[in-house]
């Protein structure tokens, strides 16, 4: 079983050090959000996930959920730590206090989901999709609804789900065909069937409350016809406690290359009683709400991964001896596995990309509490613009570097990562769903080329742009060899981005085609921007702690090194457009 | 399950339009070994693949090979097809006549390699590694031996193992343990433990010849004292028949995360009759004769494995609707997801690095073919200086690529890709060894800089790079365009080489962190060489086949377009060599 520590020196890090969003410090509800609190909260934090939750991964591959009986359960001592986990409090960290949520930023949050994450996936899913539809009925519902399922979910007795998904809709939910049949009391009957449901059923909690999205009778066809309904495994009665089954089965369970702790359910839903959330016909933008959400937690999901796959490879690289190093030591007749350079750049490149995550993401959250939080509305949109533009790119990127690093690590153990018992293949097996789930990497990178781009707010790459070009403006020497090499690739990402936002307007199959690349480019430089924030602090608190901020600024230089130059052939390879592609003659 | 349809078509066009070596075409053994028979042979061997090996890949997924009381045994269906796979003489197809092989050149062998890797790679291993075993009894052992073990083993009956690895030496054979002390009759006896051991142990032949190395009791320390074994798991008696059962037994076996037909067994020798092959103390030179052509082997199956996921990413891309492109089709509500840009750029990615993969190993079969049997010793060694510098590229490089085409091949399946109903995620879980066994392919990196790159026999890179500049010099101006972009890479990989060279006399460790990044740039220019043969047949035979012609030349232009350019960032990142690398302090 793979070990893990929760990197709570590095969060502590960017909460004290880079808490540098001005709009975000203004914000009244986080005053009191001390370092002292957080640090207490990631202590705590990492003591559940490392003694409670981590050996629940194993537990969870060698035991899969199954379907027994029409019931789902989860495997052995889920039950167990998911109690301690509620009892504790960790569903409700960053939910309103209103339901009795403890109303942690997302700047706390998001270390929470990356531990989780580390510790295990499977396990997580069953909460994080709470939170999900949490989010979605704390957006959009009325009081009512509000006040009846909100506080049990806040407590995490009851859980939540996204139902989106059906047989002949994934990207495309246009396409949908469940329908929602309106009821004289003002509730729907709902009938259909959606698949890849995660969490759709299991045995954690008392209840489950579905948000699905589905057709009314009277609704046009297409996107502009799907609506937005909450249906409860149970239903739920006036007084809150739990009444009759609603009418959902779970059909089937899904067999699965990783995450096997985690249900996938087929759900069959007939005549299940709903009740629509938010006005008619506009479910799909509610849904959205929460998707966006959830697909930085996806990202966060990577990160989390490689998180514990780079500890578990630093640690096997310096304990396995083979062969000699270039470096002539003399310890016998082999060398750990660190002496050598090309292991040692495979640790660095993962411990490198890592930490640029992890800060980005920091950045990110307080982008994310700004855009929700702030009373000036064009500071609102200014954030939410660049939460918007960021989310497939934190998405995708670090989904993939979570396969190129959990891959990486299974290449230090050797045979010994190929096999089941060092725990390494799982890592592997269990993040490659982060790049297809909440929408294919692909799908993110359109939403990201033909959406985020340029929208009616206008162009919110040259925005993000100037944000990093500012921030790379230092008066620090030392800092100017970086700054060198990030003008470079800022200037590939410019040239980039104004080819993409032209084709968008001529040729849009150019975009298309160009749009895995340029999601790449834009999150290379993204990262460079990340370190550029660390590299200002080590270099101006460089003596507060010349250990740590050597180990930061040696770890970004491997990055502008080695890593960024990887944004350039993606651009090199975009540009040579589609014409090609499109007339190409599949046989 | 996949379905798989051998690609014999271009196996063809290769072997009747790329036979272009001259050397090769000289060679007086297979001067018999005309097209009409090939594609004979081809055809029997897609119908076996096709029809009898294909569903074994799932049924071994589903019920691993498993150690009971002591005996192996392979999966439901495994006897009967390996049965009917030794009956038509699919083990002896590039075996030589005096032991009942039918002398095939690697030129056809190579094909079915292919072929029965997309079909299943677990149930090849069984048959792979007696093919191992027979190279290096054939090369080395004396006529006693070989007359004594051959026929079997070209027949099947029998099969060979490879024992090298053991729990402390894995990359670095110098640290083995085995032990083998000679006794009076000159026969060894040999203790010790073998891990890792493909085909070690199973039910599919009468016996099982293991080649071991091991350190005779005065043999000295390192990797100079290491002798070659051959180790029956029952010793054969004077008249060739089966006698008693020698001092092996099976530990256990791994489970691991693919491959799971495939026994991967550790073997304790107990004081097992073996007979030396071969001078001893030069059991590492003989072994890595057999390792050279199993690595190439290694990098097939990466192709095979890729073909297969290709294919049905085709299929499944033409059959799945989803959205609207951007070209505006009138097909109701959804397009076939081969309309959307992306989709045929993932697709045209695949296709592309497939069929270079496949012109590049039939250049590299000839190439071989040359080295063992041309009577001019030059032009052998000439031949096999290609073949040692191109063996590291294609083992590393098509199993890497093999892990990029089937990610991509479980994007395009979506959500359907990660479960296991469409047999896609097993394509990825299995092809994940090939990175891995035969010497991870940063061992194979590492080879090519330390040893392939220059060796004694001067500088092998150069004789390489003429060889690929001499095959762009053409004067069809058709081929004017890409001879360019060429040539830009061209001068890449020379830079690149001349850096390598130059520094592994002085900064070694530059050179080992640099390792992969030359391989892939390597490899990336070896594949446009391929296409730059491929392309021009084209162009001189366009009118004896316009459809296939043009299907080439636009796939090689999508090459040279989109993926070429990745050989860039290697250089780049390489060159800013290791000292941070080296100098960095490690947690």
């Amino acid at each position: 079983m793979p070990s893990y520590i929760a990197p709570v020196e590095d969060m502590m890090f960017l909460f004290e050090k880079l808490r540098d969003n001005k709009y975000y410090n203004e914000l009244e509800k986080y005053k009191d959000v001390s370092p002292d609190l957080v640090k207490d909260i990631l202590e705590e934090a990492a003591k559940i996930n490392q003694n409670l939750i981590l050996p629940l991964a194993k537990a969870g591959d060698e035991n899969p959920a199954i379907l027994e009986n029409g019931v789902v359960r989860t495997p052995p001592g889920y039950k167990e730590v998911y109690q301690k986990y509620i009892e504790d409090g960790w569903t409700s960290l960053s939910c309103d206090p209103k339901y009795g949520g403890q109303g942690m930023p997302k700047t706390v949050s998001a270390f929470f989901d990356e531990m989780i994450s580390s510790a295990s996936l499977a396990f997580k899913l069953y909460s994080e999709l709470t939170l999900g539809a949490y989010n979605c009925i704390h957006h959009h519902a009325n009081d009512e609804i509000k006040n009846k399922f909100l506080p049990k979910m806040v407590e995490g007795k009851w859980s939540g789900t996204m139902c989106l998904t059906e047989p002949v809709c994934g990207t495309d939910l246009g396409l949908l065909k469940t329908k929602a049949l309106e009821q004289p009391d003002g509730t729907y009957k709902i009938t259909g069937q959606k698949i890849f449901i995660t969490s759709g059923d299991h045995d954690l909690t008392e209840n489950i409350i579905h948000l699905v999205i589905a057709r009314a009778s009277d609704s046009p066809k297409g996107t502009k016809g799907i609506s937005l309904f909450l249906v409860p495994k149970f239903v739920v009665k006036e007084d809150g406690t739990i009444g009759a089954r609603n009418g959902i089965s779970t059909g089937s369970i899904e067999t699965k290359m990783g995450i096997k702790g985690s249900a996938t359910c087929v759900l069959n839903f007939d005549e299940a009683i709903g009740f629509m959330i938010g006005p008619k016909n506009k479910g799909l933008s509610q849904m959205f709400t929460m998707m966006n959400l959830e697909r930085i937690v996806v990202g966060i999901q990577g990160l989390g991964i490689s998180e514990i796959a780079y500890q578990n490879s630093l640690s096997y690289a310096k304990d396995r001896k083979q062969g000699k190093s270039n470096n002539k030591s003399e310890n016998g007749s082999a060398d750990s596995i660190i002496e050598h350079a090309d292991i040692r750049k495979t640790l660095l490149n993962m411990k490198s990309i890592i930490e640029g995550e992890r800060a980005l993401c920091f950045w990110l959250s307080q982008q994310t509490e700004v855009s929700l939080n702030h009373n000036d509305q064009k500071i609102r949109q200014d954030a939410s613009d660049m939460v918007s533009l960021m989310t497939p790119v934190v998405k995708s990127l670090f989904s993939d570097l979570g396969m190129e690093i959990t891959s990486d690590a299974m290449q230090v153990f050797g045979g010994y990562g190929y096999t089941k018992d060092q725990g390494i293949e799982q890592l592997y097996r269990d993040n490659r769903i982060t790049p297809i789930y909440e929408g294919t990497n692909s799908v993110q990178a359109a939403d990201l080329v033909f959406r985020k781009l340029s929208n009616k707010n206008g162009n919110v790459i040259n925005k993000f742009l100037n944000i990093i070009k500012s921030e790379a403006n230092s008066n620090n020497e030392k800092l100017t060899p970086f700054v060198e090499q990030f003008n470079y690739y800022i200037d590939i990402l410019s040239k980039f981005s104004e080819w993409s936002i032209e084709k968008a307007k001529t040729n849009k199959d150019d975009v298309s085609a160009a749009a895995n690349d340029y999601l790449k480019t834009l999150g290379y430089v993204s990262l460079a921007f990340a370190w550029i924030k660390v590299l200002n602090i080590s270099f101006k608190d460089y003596n507060e702690n010349k250990k740590f901020y050597d180990n930061k600024i040696n770890t970004a230089k491997f990055y502008f090194d080695k890593v960024l130059p990887r944004a350039e052939q993606h651009y090199k390879s975009a540009i040579s457009g589609s014409s090609n592609i499109m007339n190409f003659k599949f046989n």
